[in-house]
């Protein structure tokens, strides 16, 4: 009996001989699929070069952020614009040993392991080291964005974007011989905010500009995000995504919802009522261009968000104050859904949920809508933002695997502002070994290795690669 | 170290000498009693012999349906017309591979196994040798319903039946020299439907006519409803059953019963609210009705019904597009279980969710009513309908066992339309022998081999022998 | 292989190397800081000694009561009045062997062990042989309420309860020399069921008579509230405690309320509408109390209360006829924490659920609201009632460590009415040391000693210890 072990080792979570040879034969081999992410196109497409380990281990990362309030550390020392870079690493390190057990422990020693070949426990002792050999591989070519995404072997990244937004950045990063292909996604939260003029109506303005149709009625809004939608496709965009906190459960005609624009278009807010009506309205639209175009329609549901007044006044959105919802989910996605496939109209669609408990209807929910047309139409979307790390990745993989298909699962996403999220493929991959290799030894998965390494290699890249319809790189 | 196991090996999910142990000297030894079930009385009363395995394996599986349209094979080749039994079950084979760690994996391996002695993976390239082998074995007794019935020891089937049914089946049954006893159920679904007059009135007819009671007013539905209970009692039944969405939470006078049903029989729609007070006074009405004759009572909670429009229209009812619903439940059935009881007429109960986000709340809701009388008197259901496979009767075997009487569990029912079903008995015996066997070996359940074998027997049989007070066959 | 083990031997649970170091090196020797329970606090001042084994072990244990009506008991051997103590004993022991897997067989046995030294099953056949020993024990001063607090190192005792209470117990206790230190808790539900005037009503002139200040309007109330408050702070209390079953998510005016308190002072029932709004004016209220003198407030959320109206009017509250509700929760919360924060008047809290689907939205919401001004100053607070087992322990740790920092746990409390409840703390630790232990076995916890038995004693004493800012005995 030994009572040392090091910390993540070399077959971390592969406690099997099926896992590891899954792992290692197979799993590990795959480049990665990320089709959905917040990744800032303009720093990809400035190649950018990070300025110290701070900037891009801990800005505008929320969790850490999360994290490091309920471990004490005052917000100056977080957010803070008065402190030093150097002074946040160090409250960082100093609280790391106080995550032992969140995913952020884990990630965050991957990360220094994975990019900079740092093998140091984090903590206040080890922070000025880490500080100095850190920084030093940050200014090397390795670490810049097209470093790190072409190391990764990256083959795709889906970035999220505006409607109004001109894509420049995309269009710079096709031409500039980067292996890795990037598309943005449509995100079209603005155009629904109608119960906020203030931010609607200079939206809508920017969208005329930027499409060229003069956004002064619901028919010309609908023409306008058409155009728009066309102009994604064009530089090679497939899917779209929605972060509501659950879809309305109402139905609204084109009449009502041309009165609702042109009320707070007028300057008047949309009633909650109202506002549920019209989100409704334009949903069903949007999941009409995605069938049209071919297209892939996320839907991120769930999330309770801006909960802290004092910290969203201070430091905006995504300041790390969100959390899980608990709202009725099913009636409103089943009229959803069915609305959209009863004229055939049901484009292929990601459904994310962020409550656990609701794993279970949502990977039924999407059963009903499968039409053999094309194999996982309708996908219960890897775990999500609190639930992507271990016990949840296990619940969503547990839940689809009983109630529908993980062969046909598309797999893990980053989802992150942070490029170096990219060892979450690594955990995630190791944990789908670990699951799937204990079954094969327990009889549960019959034991042959073409059949179940084909089922590792599908989910961990092949799936995604043929449903989503993006041309990849192929690092 | 091998990497080569067997697929569901002899002993498979039993990891323990104990589980082990309770499963081949205790579980495997015990005969079935499948108190609630769909096996049409029909089959079974003419002996049906099935003309090739796609009919007794594919036809009216609904969850194979929903596989097969995840898979991506289309509809034609799934419930068709067209398409020729060969091809279906062709198609069927060369899905199958895609469900791994889908419960029908196993169950499907389990049928062809136990019921045709035939060993092979299902896919494509052993489809022919399967059609032939198993058609080969469909032409002999042992595989007639009652062939099945009888080597499965199968000494109690209940079925699901309408009040207005004439059970000439069952009575035919009852004569047939059968070793299985056959009963009825009492699902009176058609008996609250005011919302729809279209199916409520016929139904109303068709009930004066069986009962000889014309269903003029409230009061004569009730009396008929009691007299068809009657009838099922006299038959043998002792079960009624009902699939509700969820109990509705509200209060309903008699004189508002009747003006609702008067309304419905004149041919206008109850509306939502109505709808629900007429199902609020009928429940009661039929709860009280169970505990008259000492019935237990089903209630099955929480399935969002017929999402699919488009489907519902080409297939009907059960067409594999239901799905788990996310209703609110305690307040309702606390209302309706305490209703009951004031007046001391609460019937037996076996409480079923669909949900397992609900298992706490409805196994503690079992408890509040326990009086005394009968152990185990409020019963929390097995696994029902997409709970019914390994992780999901493991959550409800344990939310049992935490919070209520393990002991007293009148255990797995099949709850399927197909006679092959049976198999799901020996998966379920095997997991709480796996888990029970597991208990004692860390030193959490005493190990003292009769009580532990007797808790075994007991849930596998004997306390549904007990519980129901339906006689039972021999076999 | 052996087919015999001792049942709940000296390493239960520790089923690792490092699981069983933890434990018997570090979680063992701490003692125990039980923040939250429900022992009477004229039991303590008086030093009770008890009569024999049902009054100290069966006598208001509502969680065994219900077990014993799910085993077929009747009322009588339960609660009755007829039956003799040692009738009620036996009825027990004969019906223990059913609880196999609940946690109530383990907590009885350990109980036995721990407190009486009896090591035996217990069941009918050992039924006088256990009520023998017992209650010879039971005589001695070892198993007085001052023996059983100071034997098991109870440094903390929290009891709960009602702001016009005039603390005589515990003014009583603070002077007898007990090592333990026994604190009031302030629970203010009556000061809120504007609903019941029946109620309502004499509570105010309780209060009123306690305070020396007449409630005869909403502001007399507050300030009464605030007397009563102060006192509780005088004798050293420092945590509030609600349970209800959601907070309401409405507003209210202090005009609003004032209002309903006059009709209800007037003897007219409020509403529900009216009852929610006044129910959150008097949190806030309270809330903005705890922060002005550094308390902690508790919100046990979840339960559905007093199902059965028989049992309620015959045995009055705490019968045993409560269990989890489904109610919404998240959105009241956010509400309601944000209120607070907003103005800086947040207390420390400690947030309990009882329905275990609402874990992740629970222990998200708390980290909303951590401020870096206390580590950990929201807390998830540990597996409650219905949950204070092993497998809603385990979810409840697992949900705090993936979702917030577990090292900043403030750790079990027992929550109970029995003094032999402090084998739940065993419990709880070694399920602790198990779930530690087995991570660092697999590398997914550094295996630095140091660290994590800091983890452990941290968890089990010095973080409430920290926390509560309760002077504590050296025990």
């Amino acid at each position: 009996m030994s009572l040392s072990q090091p910390y993540l080792p070399e077959d971390f979570l592969l406690t099997t001989a099926w896992s590891r040879k899954l792992y290692f034969d197979h799993a590990i081999k795959q480049p990665i699929y990320d089709y959905h992410c917040h990744l800032p196109p303009d720093q990809i497409a400035g190649n950018k070069q990070f300025a110290n380990l701070t900037e891009i281990w801990l800005g505008g990362d929320h969790y850490k952020w999360r994290a490091l309030r309920a471990a004490g550390v005052p917000e100056d020392l977080i957010t803070g614009k008065a402190s030093s870079d150097y002074d946040k690493l160090l409250a960082f390190a100093r609280a790391v040993p106080q995550l032992v057990r969140n995913p952020l422990h884990h990630w965050s020693h991957l990360e220094l392991r994975r990019f900079f070949g740092i093998d140091l426990l984090i903590n206040e002792a080890n922070a000025p080291k880490i500080w100095e050999a850190a920084n030093a591989k940050l200014r090397t070519p390795a670490l810049s964005t097209h470093g790190i995404l072409t190391s990764n072997r990256v083959n795709v990244v889906c970035t999220t974007d505006d409607p109004a937004d001109t894509l420049e950045h995309h269009l710079a990063i096709a031409k500039s011989g980067l292996g890795t292909r990037v598309y943005p996604t449509f995100r079209p939260d603005k155009a629904m905010v109608v119960n906020a003029p203030a931010v609607f109506n200079p939206w809508c303005d920017l969208l005329s500009q930027r499409s060229g149709i003069e956004v002064k009625s619901l028919a010309t809004l609908l023409e306008a995000l058409d155009q728009r939608h066309g102009f994604f496709h064009s530089v090679g965009g497939r899917l779209s995504d929605h972060g509501l906190e659950a879809l309305p459960d109402v139905d609204c005609t084109e009449r009502e919802a041309a009165a609702i624009f042109n009320q707070a278009r007028s300057g008047t807010a949309a009633t909650p009522d109202q506002t549920a009506k019209f989100v409704w309205f334009i949903m069903v639209y949007l999941g009409r261009l995605d069938a049209k175009r071919g297209w892939t329609k996320q839907l991120h549901l769930g999330a309770l968000r801006n909960n802290n007044s004092r910290l969203l006044k201070r430091l905006g959105a995504d300041a790390g104050v969100d959390s899980i919802g608990d709202f009725p989910q099913t009636r409103a996605l089943s009229r959803y859904l069915d609305t959209l496939d009863r004229d055939n109209q049901l484009p292929k669609i990601v459904l994310y949920n962020l409550n656990p408990a609701d794993n279970y209807a949502f990977s039924t929910m999407i059963g009903n809508f499968q039409d053999g047309t094309i194999p996982g139409k309708l996908q219960f979307g890897s775990g999500w933002w609190f639930l992507d790390q271990k016990e949840a990745m296990e619940w969503q993989i547990n839940a689809l695997s009983q109630l529908g298909l993980l062969s046909r699962f598309v797999g893990m996403l980053t989802d992150s502002r942070s490029f170096l999220s990219y060892v979450r493929h690594e955990y995630f991959r190791r944990l789908l070994c670990s699951m799937i290799g204990a079954d094969v030894e327990a009889g549960l998965i019959p034991a042959d290795e073409a059949e179940v390494s084909k089922l590792i290699r599908d989910i961990c890249y092949d799936n995604a690669a043929g449903y989503f319809g993006l041309q990849a790189g192929t690092l």
